[in-house]
């Protein structure tokens, strides 16, 4: 059971990992970031504690603790207690949700590990907005994504924004970065995945015609340049999403969360 | 051919409709909000210039106006020409869209209106997030839907952020209140749609296999709370979009723009 510390001074060294959140704005992907992952609110914080990201310390209100109780039966970090007054002190602002949870950033998965018993992967390229990453994780856990690899130019996922934009998501769909980029989509091919490439090019097959592999990894490019010509290459198929004449490409996310719909919409 | 005014002085009375924006933050459904509708960045303002939305002024900076100098060709309000500068100083912050176009609120379309044509539309329960309302018409236009159609509780679309979330969209879909809730769902009824509430309920018939009309209404509830029982009494069937175990509902935009897939996946 999580030992429980009252803390009434700011400036105790036991909290300092939550310290200046928006000024540090931990950066797990920076030099200097620290690793640190953090959780905010009493939804993530669960998905957090059932994920590999083991907390090493929770800083919340009374209340919040009396609403974790059940989850942190057995959990072996400290919960910090503090009044909201105090939790503002040390993170830098008034944080409405009431509980976060820091994890130091385990080993990273490799794209076997992730690839395994995959059925469906979103391949990213240049996705590098956190709020479109966390949102993509929503998405992919919400809609039975198995997985998330990472190719060139993307944001971290364990960015705070992202993991907040997550539902915490981004801490329990596996994701793991390819070792090269495009090269690395062989890692995929060798498994029987059909690699199909999203684009709003009107030439290209749907989706609904697209995606007729058992296993399929589909490649997202960052909304407006999409993707690169040498991930087009290296793609089996193009597949597109029936757009309106005279509007733009949907946001990535959105996109992404209709290719994952069509994998799923019989189930 | 827009005439331009170059403005040198930030308190010149004719950019009045263009002052403090934030502040203010433009709400023309409250009181107050004077009706203004805003269009910020050049392809919002280009969607607004051939919207219903016929802009009374422009501000901008002398770059944007030769980015416009083809849209403006017909048109008749002037462009207010001013630096950077001197716009942050009249908006109140900096604008990195660079021109601003505002428009009175014309009158509103009525539901019979907008219906008359549409093969699908979407119909909104107290979906009361700007963002989300914007993301909606954007998926709207970029995915067939012909309406937005309002019961209930639901935000402006003409809000400012609303509008600069759609792309402009907000400008472009039509969208009408309907006259009463959920009793106005007759008006589309007589119309031979099939009226589906979207919800996560596992019992309910998937999408793929509920949305079976010609003409087809998709009701859809605010993320969280979802439609209200008398908006799934007045529908004619539940669909719902394959959702994993022990995972949120999704972004009710995102939701919204898978039903909106289903209906053009083969198109």
């Amino acid at each position: 059971m999580s030992a429980v510390f009252d803390i009434d001074d700011p400036a105790d060294p036991r909290v300092d990992d939550f310290r200046d959140l928006s000024n540090a704005d931990r950066r797990p992907d920076l030099p200097g970031g620290k690793g640190l992952v953090i959780a905010e609110g009493v939804v993530v914080v669960q998905r957090m504690l059932t994920s590999r990201f083991a907390p090493s310390a929770l800083l919340g209100t009374a209340k919040r603790h009396e609403q974790l109780a059940a989850d942190l039966a057995g959990v072996a970090a400290p919960y910090y207690r503090a009044t909201a007054e105090v939790m503002a002190a040390i993170v830098g602002f008034h944080l409405n949700r009431g509980v976060l949870a820091v994890a130091h950033r385990p080993p990273a998965l490799s794209a076997a590990e992730v690839l395994a018993d995959a059925r469906t992967v979103a391949v990213l390229e240049g996705v590098n907005d956190h709020e479109n990453i966390g949102s993509m994780f929503r998405n992919a856990a919400g809609l039975g994504v198995d997985a998330v690899l990472f190719g060139e130019r993307c944001a971290d996922p364990l960015y705070r924004r992202a993991v907040r934009v997550s539902m915490g998501h981004a801490l329990r769909v596996p994701f793991a970065e390819l070792p090269s980029w495009p090269g690395g989509l062989d890692l995929l091919r060798e498994r029987g995945f059909q690699i199909a490439a999203l684009t709003p090019d009107p030439a290209a097959p749907t989706l609904a015609t697209a995606l007729t592999g058992d296993r399929v990894a589909l490649l997202l490019g960052a909304e407006g340049p999409g993707l690169s010509e040498a991930a087009f290459a290296a793609a089996d198929t193009k597949a597109r999403i029936p757009m309106s004449a005279g509007t733009d490409s949907l946001n990535v996310a959105t996109a992404a969360a209709m290719a994952f719909y069509e994998r799923v919409r019989l189930t």
